[in-house]
């Protein structure tokens, strides 16, 4: 692809948090999976970009989870191994059709105490994606980027809910900021997309993206709007860290153009979405980490046939 | 537009009903708006191609309807003015954000003895708009069109719940099937669209398209896969004959373009979009009517920059 895989790819650093997750659903099940927003979104950058990954592990991850990570050519140096306790470990149940989930059980364990230190090459990092975690902690990342990164920061209805002061003073600080409908909705009162994107700017980041899980995504940008369907899936195995590698592949490839025009942010969006195309066929990362560039590639050409109106 | 108002256009018969709806909704309300999935169907035919209604109105309907209808160049031979009693009279309203919508009153009036009868000079009409009304009624229009009519039905969840024999026996019938996801997953029981697709082009059609409102449409052609977002519209003031607008743009883009294959089937789905995002932003056919062709062709180019991924 002429957008990918380019040798100028810029690296780009990944924050999140790093978790076993058990995870039971209609059909499937495991009580030990590689999870976390850093974890998947540090694997879905990876097929795009050097990365980066900033998290802390407890004294139960193991050699061949960090071998699984190296094998996707992902820069440790910045994972802190806390031998004080255990991994953050979450348990959840989704309900028929994926409609519902239901948490049973979250043990922060070592995150509890986690503090986001970037070593000393990371701070200039050009492209940074803030992953799913505290907005306080998100903040922190960015006291110690050197200006000129390119900051992308994704949330949840939790800190919505619990730490909206804090989300509200990261916002003005990041370039593109990714939420779903429902927490557009729930952040700005705007129930039509259409007008909570523009709120959402409004609110700080020049670029804001509105997923909107199998009906696609928005993207609202200085130069204008796109609209993008999710990639046909026929079975869903597993839909979380679907956000995650998201914004991870959205990341990954916009430093591999090493440009953030609408342009590239389109081909960028329609990455991200086939990648969560593929983390949501599996538990964990397991399917994306098989399917590997080749399935990347050719979904994204599905993709453009799929959408294409024809010539005006 | 190369593939619309061309000479070559082939004329296209809509049948369905013409109806009086009163219409409340959270902002808006009238008591007497011209409607009917036959009404909306053929006023965003005629934007593309020569169009030909067959319906039965009563003694109510007047010369200023007759006219509002002519003055789209409709056809009006096929339709029936029984003087016996008054138009067929629905009304509604919508609950907040258009979420919920409740029937207050049908009078079928002059519509309970409603038999489709074609004109001569309709039954080799090359293009048919089975519009939503009874499929039994449906099935009557085509025992009294010619082979090789490219035909098109609409349904409603209404007949799929009481009249499911009679739709199951239209459907084999017909080229082409409209319905939403939520009708699709009642008929097929899949609540995923990619796997309704194909289990309802088992049940006859060629060619099916399942609408989901706000958030596009999917086109399952045996040439392939098309999906489309909706075209992005902030303020729905009546989303009533919404899906009616959608058929008639599609069907008389088709011919237009004489063709239906999946290129021109592309370009058709994306007129009807547009022309269905004209149709909710007023109370009946209103803002349709007045923006005419130019706001159509105009939000197609809008719907092609807003969709476009880019070159592969």
């Amino acid at each position: 692809m002429e957008n990918t895989k380019r040798s100028s790819a810029q690296p780009v650093l990944v924050v999140g948090s790093v978790a076993f997750d058990a995870i039971k659903t209609p059909t499937d099940g495991n009580n030990r999976i590689l999870g976390g927003s850093a974890t998947y979104g540090a694997v879905a950058s990876s097929f795009f970009a050097p990365t980066r990954l900033v998290g802390v592990v407890g004294n139960d991850f193991s050699e061949a989870d960090i071998a699984r990570l190296k094998g996707r050519g992902i820069d440790l140096e910045g994972l802190q191994i806390d031998q004080s306790g255990e991994t953050f470990f979450w348990s959840g149940v989704y309900g028929e059709n994926f409609a519902t989930r239901q948490t049973l059980e979250t043990r922060l364990n070592v995150f509890a105490h986690f503090k986001p230190t970037l070593p000393a090459e990371y701070k200039s990092s050009p492209y940074a994606l803030l992953g799913n975690i505290q907005p306080s902690l998100q903040s922190m990342v960015l006291d110690q980027l050197t200006a000129g990164s390119f900051t992308v920061a994704d949330t949840m209805n939790l800190w919505i809910d619990h730490a909206r002061p804090d989300l509200l003073a990261l916002l003005p600080r990041v370039s593109l900021f990714i939420l779903n409908d429902e927490e557009a909705h729930q952040l700005t009162g705007e129930a039509n997309v259409y007008l909570a994107g523009p709120k959402l700017q409004s609110l700080g980041p020049k670029i804001v993206l509105i997923k909107k899980g199998a009906h696609g995504a928005v993207l609202f940008h200085p130069e204008g709007l796109f609209s993008i369907p999710a990639y046909p899936v026929t079975r869903v195995a597993d839909p979380t860290g679907a956000g995650d590698s998201f914004a991870g592949a959205l990341v990954g490839c916009l430093a591999a153009a090493h440009d953030t025009s609408i342009a590239t942010m389109r081909r960028a969006v329609a990455f991200a979405t086939v990648t969560a195309s593929l983390t949501v066929e599996s538990l964990g990362i397991d399917r994306l980490e098989q399917a590997g560039w080749e399935e990347i590639d050719r979904r994204y050409a599905a993709l453009i046939k799929l959408t294409t109106i024809g010539c005006s």
